[in-house]
């Protein structure tokens, strides 16, 4: 087989405040991931880097500019996984966290553990020198008035809740020279959460998935639906056991997601042939992709 | 087909500190779980039921008589699923908590989330009137005497130190008079975790799955493994696609658990059918059964 890259990233599934500057920075961060990857740059690393600028982007809902939870604050959670050995690391509930990707990348890589949560795995970044911010590096006006608004809404139905929570969860999946895959899934959740509510974001399986047998998931939507779906191991088996393209295992299953939980968003996908999937049931969900080393494309579709 | 019950129940996977006494009561909590299944209660009662009698009993690594962690503390893990249509429930890292497993249904039950972690999950619970315990109820003498030596031998290797930390989580697998079945799984998590460490058993897909198409499972183990393998809707996929028995599932998961990551742990399982299958990698498995409303049984091994 020939040797080959592709990188898929999204910025979200629902809808999306500035199409035009957000498509931009998506662009961008995939034209950063290719050209690491086309020197030869690990999956791993490449899906690391392109979730961190993700983040480090206000635009999106993970690290700075993140929804605000019932308390105000920005609580994130983040999953990364290594196509290779399934190795993984992951964290949930995290304050102050500037790039939450690369705590849950320590975790793998320094740690005994795959899942840290809270105080805990704060306490753990401060021995491993991962950098902190305070509030005002994440908290934006936006979301302040976007928390008020939804905390007047409370009343309405469930889903007029889910409708203006929007969900705007980040994630990157890669294929590199050495035939790797690799996953990453960065979000701050769920507007007005509460309770130390965590969603699939850093639940491997869920939100995040790489096998190199197979391939490599990242999901964005209504975290419950994604859980109780197991969604990315799903992706996974549909292709593991069906022997279907990525595309075919996105479709196939989202169909599953509706029918089984009815439930909102989607799924990034890039197999071990370097073929992309995506596939979602919300309006649409913003994303960028580079295909076996070809053209770089930026969409809300 | 006719209607029949069937319920499996674990007392976790490695050895066992007093065999005959633990024995006795997997083999009373499985008679009280068969009367109720006989008299038509649902599987998710029977689940939740077996679980709070295995938390509450100081031999199992769950609830009462957890281990402890790094700190001295008795942080606390579980959830469970409806098969009939995947709602689940999950808690992590939670502290005074007397029932889990009671929280994790309360949190399907009654919030909109699946899964509350920490001081968030705690303000749930108060918010609930679920019991709470002071912290003398959990703490035994022999888990004060094997977290000091397993702290001692921390320079050991790591085989070491998962061989001395054992795997007492506790489960239950169940499927009712009306073809519904229903997973459960609690924890104390490892002897001597940190910073907020959490395991397989309150994630979704990993220690606890249940869908009425396919099977309920429950894992115990090293949580990383099981975590990393998506381990009970690995078991469930296997049926899914494979149409094989509960039995051979549970074996050709177990295979993957240890040919994938060196994996150790065991799985119980009942099929949609009331077939029950089991699977360990470690040395052996406290469980108790009753078959399609056959003889109860009680076995290590």
């Amino acid at each position: 087989m020939k040797k080959t890259y592709s990188l898929m990233i999204h910025g979200g599934a629902g809808s999306v405040a500035n199409k035009t500057s957000s498509l931009e920075s998506i662009k961008k961060i995939v034209e950063k991931g290719e050209a690491m990857l086309r020197k030869g740059a690990s999956s791993l690393d490449v899906v690391e880097k392109c979730v961190m600028l993700l983040e480090n982007d206000p635009q999106f809902n993970a690290g700075r500019g993140s929804v605000l939870t019932h308390e105000g604050k920005v609580e994130l959670d983040a999953s990364i996984m290594n196509g290779s050995d399934l190795r993984a690391g992951a964290v949930a509930g995290v304050v102050g966290i500037k790039n939450p990707v690369t705590l849950a990348r320590e975790v793998m890589d320094k740690s005994e553990f795959v899942f840290l949560v809270g105080k805990g795995a704060e306490k753990f970044a401060l021995a491993n020198n991962i950098a902190f911010e305070k509030p005002p590096y994440f908290i934006t006006p936006q979301r302040k008035e976007q928390l008020m608004n939804t905390k007047k809404s409370n009343h309405m139905t469930l889903d007029h809740t889910i409708k203006d929570r929007k969900f705007g969860t980040v994630g990157a999946v890669a294929l590199d020279l050495k035939g790797n895959l690799a996953a990453a899934t960065s979000t701050g959740g769920l507007v007005n959460k509460n309770y130390g509510r965590v969603g699939d974001s850093p639940i491997i399986g869920a939100g995040c998935y790489a096998d190199n047998e197979t391939c490599a998931v990242s999901c964005t939507g209504y975290g419950e639906h994604f859980i109780r779906m197991v969604m990315a191991k799903t992706v996974s088996d549909i292709i593991l056991y069906k022997k279907v393209s990525a595309q075919t295992a996105s479709e196939l299953a989202i169909k599953m997601l509706i029918n089984k939980v009815k439930g909102l968003g989607g799924v990034i996908v890039v197999d071990k042939y370097g073929k992309i999937g995506k596939a979602y049931s919300t309006e649409g969900m913003i994303w960028g992709s580079v295909v076996k080393g070809g053209e770089v494309k930026a969409m809300l579709g």
